[in-house]
This record gives C-alpha cells, sequence and structure tokens, in this order.
C-alpha cells in the first residue's frame, strides 16, 4: 500500500511523460481506486482537524507572533544604541510581561504608560515594516523544502546504517 | 523620536515621489542621521540574537514540524477510511511519543515495527509532498499580513476607544 501512495504522491511528475490526456487520466484513476481515494480529495490532500481555519492560516498565525517577537528584539537593540532609558523600560516590562501572545503583551504595553504607549506603537508598525519588507518569504520557502528533504534523507540514511551493519570507512 | 522612524519605515515608499536621485539619498541620509541609525543598517532592519540562524531558518523549522504534523493528520485521516488496523496502530502511537519534535517522532516510529515503519515512511512521503505542492505559500503571505494589518488597527481602535470615552452609536 505505501508503494501505491508514493506513486500517487510522485503522479504530477510522471504524468508529464504520458502520451495523451486520456490515458493519463484512466492511469491516475487506476491509481486511486488501488488506494482508495475519494475523487474529489485527488487535487489537493484532504487535511482534518483545522476547523474552520486552514493550516495556512494556522501558519500565518504562528508567523504573527513570530514577527511580534521579531520587531520587539529588533526595538530593543535600536533603543540599546541611543536610548538607554527607554531600552531599559521596555527589558523591564518584557522580564514582567509574557511574549506567548503579542497582541496582548501590545495592548498591555499600551496602557503601562504614555511613553510604553510610543514603544508599543514602534513595536507595531515595526513588525508590519518587517513582515512587508525585510522577511525574506522565497528564502522561508526555500528553507523550508530544504529541511524537510534533508531531514527525510538523514531519517532513511541512519536507519539503513543501523540495520545493515554496514561499518563506515 | 517615534515619530522620526515612523518616517523611516515608510521612506521607501515616500522616497519614490522626490524628484533627484542626489536630493534622494540626502533626505534619506539626513532621517539616519536623525535616529542614529548604522548605515549599513539601512536596507534592512537589524535583527540580534538569533545566533547563526536567520529569523527565517528559523520560521523554517517551525513550518517544518507543522508539516509533520500536518502530515500526520493527512496520513490519519487517509487511513480511517480504508485501514483501520493501521489507523489504530498509528492512533495509539502517536497517544505514547510527543508530537513536539516531528523528527523525533519519526525515528521512534520507525524503529517499532516493520509495519510502523512504513507508517513512518508514508508520513515523511506526505510531508515532503504537502509542503511543496499542496501548502499554499502564497496564501500564508496574504494571511499573514492581513493578520498584522488588522490586529495593529484593533490594539489601536480599542486603546482610542477606552480613552476617549466616545460612546458607540
Amino acid at each position: 500500500m505505501e508503494c501505491c501512495l508514493a506513486s500517487l504522491m510522485r503522479a504530477p511528475s510522471v504524468s508529464i511523460v504520458l502520451p495523451s490526456k486520456s490515458s493519463r487520466r484512466s492511469s491516475s484513476l487506476h491509481l486511486r481506486q488501488l488506494v482508495g481515494f475519494h475523487p474529489s480529495r485527488c487535487q489537493k490532500m484532504f487535511v482534518p482537524g483545522f476547523g474552520e481555519a486552514s493550516p495556512e492560516a494556522k501558519a500565518a498565525a504562528n508567523l504573527h507572533q513570530f514577527f511580534t517577537f521579531v520587531a520587539i528584539k529588533i526595538v530593543l537593540a535600536q533603543l540599546q544604541s541611543y536610548n538607554r532609558e527607554a531600552y531599559e523600560e521596555l527589558m523591564e516590562f518584557v522580564s514582567r510581561n509574557s511574549l506567548n501572545d503579542g497582541d496582548q503583551f501590545c495592548r498591555r504595553l499600551m496602557r503601562e504608560s504614555p511613553r510604553h504607549k510610543g514603544l508599543a506603537l514602534r513595536i507595531m508598525e515595526v513588525r508590519s515594516a518587517y513582515s512587508k519588507r525585510d522577511f525574506e518569504w522565497d528564502n522561508l520557502q526555500i528553507l523550508a523544502h530544504k529541511m524537510v528533504d534533508e531531514s527525510n534523507t538523514r531519517l532513511m540514511r541512519d536507519y539503513v546504517k543501523e540495520t545493515s551493519h554496514i561499518e563506515d570507512n
């Protein structure tokens, strides 16, 4: 069964070399029947359990938190070089407040004092500018693909090494 | 100081309407001097504290974990419909093993039994296919930008509402 699914995963690249549209369709239909796929799932794999949100929305929400975290780091680094007082104020606030929820952090920071409000507005502005201008989205995609490939290769190589007892030269 | 930084963030779009290259350069230089920016940091904001990894690599590592999690969900949903035995085996393994480290999970799954090894190979294949073919990278970027904008608007609106005591109609 694993072999059939493996072929199905590779189907898009394989089907390119097939001679005609009709034979391509019939061969992929055959594969679908073999592994018991529902026709509507053939374009994309069905991802269950994300409720109303898509996996992309879930990942975007995670990145949103990450951007707030990065923005706080950026603002702290900027303040450290030219406004020690504000730097220490923000450091003190960070030590008292969790960064797990970035929006909640900003909400609290805005209400701490007028000076803290200025810092919160700046963090919000930086996270927007960073996500739109500085963050390398193409690079993210390339790195993620590379990580998946390398991890898969490493896992399989380690397993083969362990089970075949071939000694390294 | 916040206002100066705010202008600096918006500088790229503002500078487009400036008449000549030289005046553009001098005006941005002026801004840099105002906020004490190091010249080498002017192209991109400096993000400290990521060691050897870039923020993109950090985010990619997170997405890599996420793809493994999604792949397990996909494989479980597929098995549930046509191979109850394997589904229950995988569910039982998931209940005993943490999903926090996806690679570690696959490593253990491969060594559990030959049948579990088949499942591990399939999860690895699905996470590769999902990240390259199904996951909507463009959509991720659009959603993340939207989330940052909406969160910023909401935070500022809530704050203004709270402090200005304007009653909603």
